[in-house]
């Protein structure tokens, strides 16, 4: 994540401390930007990082900035966050108008130069229309099944149907405030919600968001709720009793615990090329097919 | 108008080029920041330049900008532009979802510092929505009366009387998109509707909005329409065959010809204070209580 809130000023500042970063770690990071990258990242024990955008933010209002954002190695880019925005509106807001003019356009400029449409924080009708609009397949990179946990950020069936129907992906989060039962959810229960959702949209379709929020302190989220547009505090998916970055449930607490997942899927019945493909294969072959003009 | 598309530091920049001006031209022009202004630009017969917005752009999305631009003199901005912006949604977008979160929480803050909410451009039910959310009345500057003119940019019945109820004003346009029959609108017309919209809402509500564009190049009206949002050219009002400026109507050519239209008003059977009213009693009435905190 590059941007939540930032605007193009900020987000390139963003990137030159990432760049920072991978000078200095070398041995284990690197910008990705293609799908190669991600198979020289396996070959040589390094991780490829690709930079994603929570929001538009960055590109102002000017649709010239979306090429540029792409020559930065961006690769995803959100509609909206939580709130309206200059294209389409957030999963926050009380009415949804769909995918304004401006949107429209950057739309096309966006599949015109291989930055891939993630409707992770939209709401319902800008989604819909988000997909129908691009020429090519989109994302919700990290966002779980409204039929599971109703909160706001997940999706309800109709939006599920229209991604797979499309070729696009799901990515499953691991936020708790997605998750059924919060930091208390169980692992078969998650795997349960993956095997229901593969049956309705298929398993070319879906993969892992994750969204985690690995050792970030609280004025993270801070910055993710409130950025700079209100003169209130606003606590998201949380709230006064629990502002800060909710607990991670005790099967996915980091990075290093995707492995049981992996092997509840596998109880949960999926067969072992069906778990390559959740675990990494299908968003490959996205980003094969979407990385470029 | 400081902006009609630009960020903050690009209307800093116009900022910059106006105070040159003040500087430049002090016995002709001084920027207006009060009522008082007003009353001292006639009594010194030069011209008070109040600045306005005609878009949010240049709050960007940071609400910490709105006391910022009112220290910079701005008493005007309007909510929106053609387009959806952060706060509200333009009348050229097909759906109005309204005041977007971000939106009410700065009506609230332009309430505060003095800043002036002018839904000129915006659409229906965002300033049915603004009219009702804001605590102080609030404007449409330049805009006329949909039932005698149905351009997308005027305001339909509900509109006017929810900005009489309200203490409002509302300005009458100049622009030839904005009147019957355009540039060969006839000025016993114009004042004819003035009359009826007297009658709907009050002389007390109503003035001169203008819309005047004297002596700007046809860049400046590429500029109001396209901005940088889209890779496509949009006409706006106009159209390919009228890309450019629209010509005046020959009774209100340029800042001159005010007294054409005041005379004909008096002929039209407003009286000699209604005719002083609609000349500018009532915005310096609105001025006294809208400019400062």
């Amino acid at each position: 994540t590059i941007c939540y809130h930032e605007d193009f000023q900020e987000m390139v500042e963003n990137v030159i401390a990432w760049n920072r970063l991978f000078e200095l770690h070398s041995e284990l990071i690197f910008q990705g930007r293609c799908a190669e990258d991600v198979m020289k990242a396996q070959n040589e024990g390094r991780t490829a990082i690709i930079f994603g955008f929570q929001n538009c933010s960055p590109i102002e209002d000017d649709i010239g900035l979306v090429e540029i954002c792409h020559q930065l190695g961006v690769r995803f880019m959100q509609l909206s966050y939580n709130n309206q925005s200059l294209l389409a509106t957030g999963c926050y807001e009380d009415d949804d108008s769909g995918i304004t003019r401006m949107g429209r356009q950057v739309i096309k400029e966006m599949n015109r130069v291989g930055l891939v449409v993630d409707m992770s924080h939209s709401a319902r009708r800008s989604t819909l229309e988000a997909i129908e609009i691009s020429a090519r397949p989109i994302a919700i990179t990290h966002a779980n099944p409204f039929f599971w946990c109703e909160a706001l950020r997940n999706k309800t069936d109709d939006v599920l149907k229209a991604i797979g129907d499309s070729g696009g992906m799901l990515g499953f989060s691991l936020y708790p405030h997605h998750l059924k039962d919060k930091s208390a959810c169980l692992l078969e229960d998650f795997c349960g919600m993956i095997a229901r959702t593969a049956e309705m949209i298929g398993v070319e379709r879906i993969g892992i968001g994750s969204d985690l929020c690995q050792n970030q302190p609280d004025n993270v989220v801070e910055w993710m709720r409130n950025g700079t547009w209100s003169n209130e505090r606003d606590f998201g998916e949380g709230s006064a009793g629990l502002a800060g970055f909710p607990e991670q449930p005790e099967w996915f607490r980091d990075n290093r615990d995707f492995e049981n997942i992996f092997s509840c899927l596998r109880k949960t019945g999926f067969s072992e090329n069906e778990v390559e493909r959740i675990a990494g294969l299908n968003w490959l072959e996205f980003f094969e097919k979407s990385f470029g003009p």
